[in-house]
């Protein structure tokens, strides 16, 4: 069986949407992100991954793949018919890719990761001042589409929708792009989704408390 | 014919890496990264992408693709013969896209980023604490390893050597990765590497004039 090792509503919630979607069992171990332990055992999570971040996806071979671009990419292929990515060889798979870096680089760790890690206001005024030229992107690629990518849901969108939901944690008003708050409401509608997005965020409270 | 809009070494030197190394004839175009003008005629450059980032390539089709670990699979997968990407379906495809991703999210986007866009001292402080941390995963990785995916070089490695050239430029001294050091000098030797960084070298004397 499949681990994903998690954060709650850290950025591996991607995965564990993508895991949902594609119907696939997995075991979830939770990972803390500041202490670097394993929380059921208290053993030390850089045993696991050097790099100490999570997603980090164990395989049924027992390796393991780390950083959402290629977790994500690896659960989609792993059931090909639901089509979480486009096929290899279909030009929309590169668009997927695409996004996949957009979402990573420019959003997750040229705002949010500086929002959560660095916090202070010296590290967050220049990133504060990108966020709305970043935003656009999205925004305009979404204003007359339904998903990222194609005419589908792919794993991609379920990274977006993360990201536009820590997006609002970081106190940016979504209000000011109605094409990314809408496409945020209809992500979060999709059965998987919100039960994933449900379940992390029981965990939040949980270790937040 | 394929046309690549770029910077002078930034990071979209990996992708002039990447057509050198599997032969494909590209018409460059010179994109001002400050003021987001095409150089060759001074239109705006936000019309060719509104990122306004580099890199951007132009496909035979006319569609314009963007962000490097999509430009560089690209470009691996016209020539599938010189397995610049291990092919789609061998899990080394998945180790691929994971350096892509370390390399595009920790070392570009949460060092080199700040430190020739933000500059300032307060943006810095931060990103200069963890670099040390993050460089040690690729030393450890290539400390008995010539390449970072597989027994031959990919799309990846032209990547990390854009990145390790860059970090010398940005004050980190690789003499502390012996590793990382010895593998810069082991990629730059190849002769297509050792034009590419030689051509925008050259060019970024003259636009840095």
């Amino acid at each position: 069986m499949l681990e994903l090792y998690f954060w709650p509503m850290a950025c591996s919630l991607a995965s564990r949407i993508a895991l949902m979607e594609a119907g696939i069992d997995a075991r979830y171990r939770m990972a803390h992100l500041w202490t670097k332990k394993v929380v059921e055992d208290d053993s030390d999570f850089r045993t696991v991954s050097p790099k100490g971040a999570v997603p980090v996806l164990v395989l049924e071979n027992g390796e393991r793949l780390t950083e959402s671009a290629a977790v994500l990419q690896y659960i989609a292929d792993l059931k090909p018919e639901l089509g979480l990515a486009p096929p290899s060889g279909d030009p929309d798979r590169y668009r997927l890719q695409e996004w996949l870096s957009f979402i990573g680089t420019e959003i997750h760790k040229g705002f949010l990761f500086p929002t959560f890690w660095y916090k202070d206001e010296a590290s967050l005024a220049k990133p504060r001042a990108r966020i709305g030229q970043t935003l656009s992107v999205p925004s305009a690629h979404l204003a007359h589409r339904e998903f990222l990518v194609g005419n589908r849901f792919t794993v991609a969108d379920g990274y977006l929708a993360w990201a536009l939901l820590l997006l609002r944690h970081a106190g940016v008003d979504l209000a000011q792009w109605p094409d990314l708050g809408s496409y945020l409401v209809r992500i979060q509608a999709r059965p998987q989704v919100k039960a994933a997005i449900g379940t992390e965020m029981q965990l939040w409270k949980s270790v937040a408390a």
